[in-house]
């Protein structure tokens, strides 16, 4: 095997190895209230996400997002979200997506479904959580 | 660059790329409410986690381990856990982590800050969230 072959041979498998998680990841977790009575109405639109709606998350440097719900001891609904963001412009990123004309449509879809939490920022609609405790 | 090269290459490439997300996730979210006059003792543990808890864990096939805190309208606070599973005998692992002293030592620390949710299922402590929505 040739010195060329064996430089090429590393490089590909640095550059396919660091494809893995040398991206800055930045985690975001919050919650939001889901009306009872639309639990099911929203469970359904997830269950079949608008392919536009996912493309549009993935360009705003979206990845890896769950939603999860449970009744609470009050006895309310919650949605609870959990993503990464791997982008270097996390407020233009949001901009971008809340300008896509689909996602507004998406949002006319899931926003009555949801009732957000009374103590949250002027200007958010999920409430942020803090993060106490991380292990990769 | 001769055919075998070739091959090498090609195959250390594809290792490598597999190693990225070829592994079987499988992602649990759960709850727990924490007593207020104990987050702080909660979030202090937690910055400092025991070095051979998150060996365990990892041993155990957990990853990407992440819990959030987050005052609810009812006025109390809770704890949301997301964690993958990489493993495929997940009630055998958790067993293992069970039989493991240094984190029953760490959740006899943890414990008495957490209050269950009263609707978990017999031999619950943390109480399972559904999963409504993904996106890789």
């Amino acid at each position: 095997m040739s010195k060329n072959s064996i430089v090429l041979t590393v490089t590909l498998a640095c550059f396919f190895a660091a494809g893995c998680e040398s991206v800055q990841v930045k985690r975001y977790g919050s919650v939001i209230g889901v009306k009872k009575e639309m639990l099911e109405d929203y469970k359904e639109l997830h269950a079949n996400p608008w392919p536009e709606v996912n493309r549009k998350l993935k360009e705003c440097n979206i990845r890896n997002y769950s939603i999860s719900v449970r009744r609470m001891p009050d006895g309310d609904y919650y949605l609870f979200s959990y993503f990464e963001y791997t982008g270097d412009d996390f407020g233009g990123d949001m901009e971008r997506m809340a300008a896509d004309p689909i996602t507004q449509k998406w949002w006319k879809e899931t926003d009555p479904c949801q009732t957000p939490l009374p103590d949250r920022e002027a200007g958010e609609w999920w409430a942020p959580m803090e993060e106490v405790y991380h292990l990769d």
